[in-house]
């Protein structure tokens, strides 16, 4: 795998100056990944994923409806939902069930999860049924969406092997692996994989979700306080295509493939 | 401590048939329960609460403000809110936040955890202050509201002891430990601790939430299908009060006191 | 019928020492209580019934239709539904359809209902159909929920009579007549039937439901203020007892049965 | 009292044909009417009013708050809710607190009460606070909400009457009687107080609100099949102030006024 | 076109006094009108309505469905939805959809809009399918409802053509043109189609909705601070007739029929 | 201004093969675009937007609150809400409103219209007070949410210049013009500013947000079938940022600066 730095070589960018994050790692470094499989005992396909202190429960379920547009096509769906426990932030977070309503934000990061993954599969080939994606935040510190793509990846690549194994779905329906990574722009020092505290101070904050082949399937880039340039992108792309590689590896660990 | 059978000769009842429980346990025999304190990092009192295959994560934290019929009494309030995971049952369950409505059930079990956990706490002694203990289940096996008031003890417990420990609260507001567990009848069988499959088939079902010194919190009895006799039910909290004695070891255990 | 001064006799039990009630109703004593049926001209059967001053309308509407999980059983379904007007209570209650969102104790107390119901009926005998029993509090005094399950349950003898004279059904499906009654103790003094000044200081609340033979259908007692003994418990099931009996008699006479 | 005849001969209009209402009235015939005052023990003023089989509960509260737009003004609010018990209707009506939103039609009959009953008063003489009027349908037999209308006046009354009596208001803050009735063209005859059946079939349907000096507050006219003429217009607007005339004179009967 | 004043004059009526409007209109003038039809490209009827300062999109829609109970009857329905767009108003007006719920007033002005347009065709003629009335307010200077209602019928005979034009409908189901118009007192004189200023000092106000051939369809006459007497109802009244038949001529014209 | 063909060269990258449109455009052409400024009376800021056939009101109005957060820190807020005209869209778009919720969608283009206009804009310099842009679709046909951006940013400049000129700033708080424009791969082919016939063909759907200096704002890109290479991105961020400079463009000449 080529490192990060020989990366940036190959397009004539100096390496960023020596910067000092706040757990210590490097500008290009992952936190401490880990994916626990089968996590869910009802669940047809689990996973705790951890990354640092981010936490997520990541289970699919297979519903044989599909949705309104795609009746009598044939075709299935892939769909999620994303929660935080109230308990999982730093303040308590108000529950949506109480309030009534769900708050944008959530909306916003399940149907990006949801899309990554339509992405990974081939509904087609899942016939007339619906695989939902439930993932829920036990514990949050930066990251809970890009985590929750990267475990849910793992939930679905379980359900796909189960729904194959039973005889249920003709052949297995997954096209590539999908992995996310969140990538910013932290004190000028474009930065890998941030934490709570660097996400609050990020200038720019930047989610990419990637095939296992470096194809983009997402990417959602934001400056929170300063517009950036099209250069310091191509850097956060870097990174993050840079970080992907290695959470794809953890992946393939976890669910034993080459 | 006494065993179940010298509680039944004591009152002259005679010690049930033999009778096969579908996990091979004691009819007064509890499944194996587990107590991990801290789960939480962001809460200042919490705890995994695992009873069986039912694992219920249980989370404190302390707000500043009181319901507005406790404004300016100098007294606060304990609330519990409860939680399922859409994963954490066989059948997927619908988040309640998609729906936009919280169920009949969760209601009546977070006003129950509520109950319960204010009737072992001195109210005046915390102050204007709200605690709420969040109770999320990640699975769920039998025996979700009565795993959640035993593990809200404890993260209740912790949380006073921060409060008290930073000075927050002069004195320590807590009366008494309190646990809970589920009684019912299965095939004319009393048996303590159900799990869902026996849930589903009890004629029977009681909850029963009791103090150290076993005094009684609250009792819900329910005829699923068979009205209950006196005699019968006398034998359910005899059960009950078995198991609870036994949960408020495990507690004590956790927590380190005697 | 057998005194509560027997009843308590028979199990050792000293008789509670002299205590006013705040209406001079003796500990084991009833308000009084009428049952004024037919109330509701549009309703397949239906009752007023006044506890003191606690008001409750009761009617059953028949819809055939049952929930999802009975469709294509054959069996049908009871459930109810509780309402307060505004005025009802000393302060205005705010209206939950101006909330728009139905409160945790109505959710409590209407599932009370259903089941206490569905316990004195067989369900496969009524068809694939669904009775509805609304209770609506027209003025609370305390003991609106046990109310409205005695009266409930008129509401629903009429409406199988009716069914059954109809040829609708082919044979009548109630098992057993079906009452409720509330029970506490107030200043260390067990009480029958609590109004609602007597519900407001009470340290324990008790509410039963019992059948005609005795039997229990559903037991929720709740420590408000001081968890309670065993002996304490056993004192308000046999007050309760006694009180169902007399409200059973009240049906009858009612419904001009033996 | 001036007869209808007697008013329509003023018109130079001639006497309707002789009709055959279903239920035998006058076509300028009121359906027997009672106000029974002081029906709801917690209200500081309330009534039940029945009209044929229409029966409403009305009851008034007061709260010492105004809405936003009056904050600091010294001025006071008179509010009305209304709603219809389930079972009130011939085919059982689903609450509107389990469907969560209130329905049009509530809507516009509790903004209809609200503005007439405020047409009634001097909301500058009942100072910073708000009067709710809560209507509630027991039975419905048409009419529902003008009946409302007449009813919630006697519930003001009595209410202000109170608050007078108890200083905490300075003077009567009523300006004159207010009372409501239906009118309608069923099968080509102009008919006063519509009951269910002939509102149902009728083809113009009007709803007046009139003072005792017989000044309108609000009329409401809505063609349900055919459009009307002016001339028709005239003839029911001397129907309903006929009818008005009546109801002002049950409201003085119930209230003991001259 | 005979003027106000001889309509006046044949009721024996005298002219009001001169009185100055706010915007220097005479008391029985409309304000510009202008009809442009075809506004929305992908309607199948649709106009911008501008009288004064209010502007308002009237859009139809046609859909295969019909509510429950019209289900299998060949009989149509037509239906109307008001919105206003939160810039509208001279202080912003929340968004419906941000609260969560539709306001009293919406609901009331898209019943009125619904049974003005039913009046105005019939339904059997336009088979089993709903017509849907969008009428969203772009700006607001008074008369929304009426401009909205009077617009409404242009979109409607359009998408009626349309409907006849493509064979979907066998004939033409429009059976009048109808349109509306605000009358109301300010300052004691009557006076036609009131502005917002208007509206806002206004005694009464009302609301008329007429068909073509002078008869009416809807009369909605409030008091807002001084009931008003039988003859003031009878000036508004013609004043109304004459602002329609004005309204009427403006429709024709857009739509090119005599 | 250079040509996007300049700019690809620059890039090394050879000009797209030649591709037909739908509706003959250049692959690197806009739509026909138009900016009506002070459209809306009584907004203190506004415009109409049309880009080709999509057409968006966006009006700023002044609220003197900030949200919780920013209270007492002297800072203010921009916020943005986003709704569409039933009538707006091919087959009608059933009302927000009316269901009772937004959706998803809805929240997704909400929030990120407010993070654009707050990247414009020095929040310090505004004050306490809250400025909401209000963009509503009148009709739509591709890119919607792009449009809203550069119409709200007139908006936004408008209501700015107006707070200076009325001295209720002290201040000019705008940094710099904001716009924006969608791209994508249509067919293999990149093109700039996609109809609603393209988009909903596009393999690749990418909306980005620029700063009149070139800078980055917000990248939103989606492989909505196929995932696409990081040159594929290149290309369309390099389209992107042409169309935006001509959009710049069209605003200055709006706003009559420079």
């Amino acid at each position: 795998m080529a490192s990060i730095e020989e990366l940036l070589k190959d397009k004539g960018i100096s390496r960023p100056r020596a910067h000092r994050r706040c757990d210590d790692r490097a500008f290009d470094q992952l936190r401490r990944a880990s994916i626990t499989r089968g996590y869910c005992k009802h669940a047809i396909g689990s996973c705790l994923i951890e990354i640092g202190d981010t936490k997520v429960i990541c289970a699919a379920s297979v519903e044989n409806k599909v949705p309104p547009h795609l009746k009598n096509t044939g075709t299935g769906w892939v769909t999620a939902e994303y929660g935080m426990l109230p308990a999982s932030t730093n303040v308590r977070t108000v529950r949506e069930s109480s309030k009534g309503r769900i708050k944008g934000r959530t909306h916003e990061i399940q149907r990006l999860i949801g899309r990554s993954l339509r992405a990974a599969i081939s509904l087609k080939d899942i016939g007339e049924r619906t695989i939902w994606i439930d993932c829920d935040v036990i514990q949050a510190d930066g990251g809970t969406r890009t985590a929750a793509i990267t475990g849910a990846y793992v939930a679905l690549h379980d359900a796909c092997r189960t729904l194959v194994n039973q005889q249920i779905i003709a052949r297995n329906p997954l096209l590539e692996q999908v992995a996310a990574v969140s990538v910013g722009i932290v004190g000028e020092q474009a930065c890998l994989d941030l934490n709570y505290e660097e996400d609050s101070s990020a200038s720019v904050d930047m989610n990419v979700v990637m095939t296992r082949s470096g194809r983009i399937i997402e990417v959602q880039g934001t400056a929170e306080r300063d517009p950036f340039t099209r250069e310091q992108m191509t850097v956060l792309m870097d990174l993050a295509q840079h970080g992907i590689r290695e959470l794809i590896a953890r992946q393939s660990q976890a669910l034993g493939i080459p």
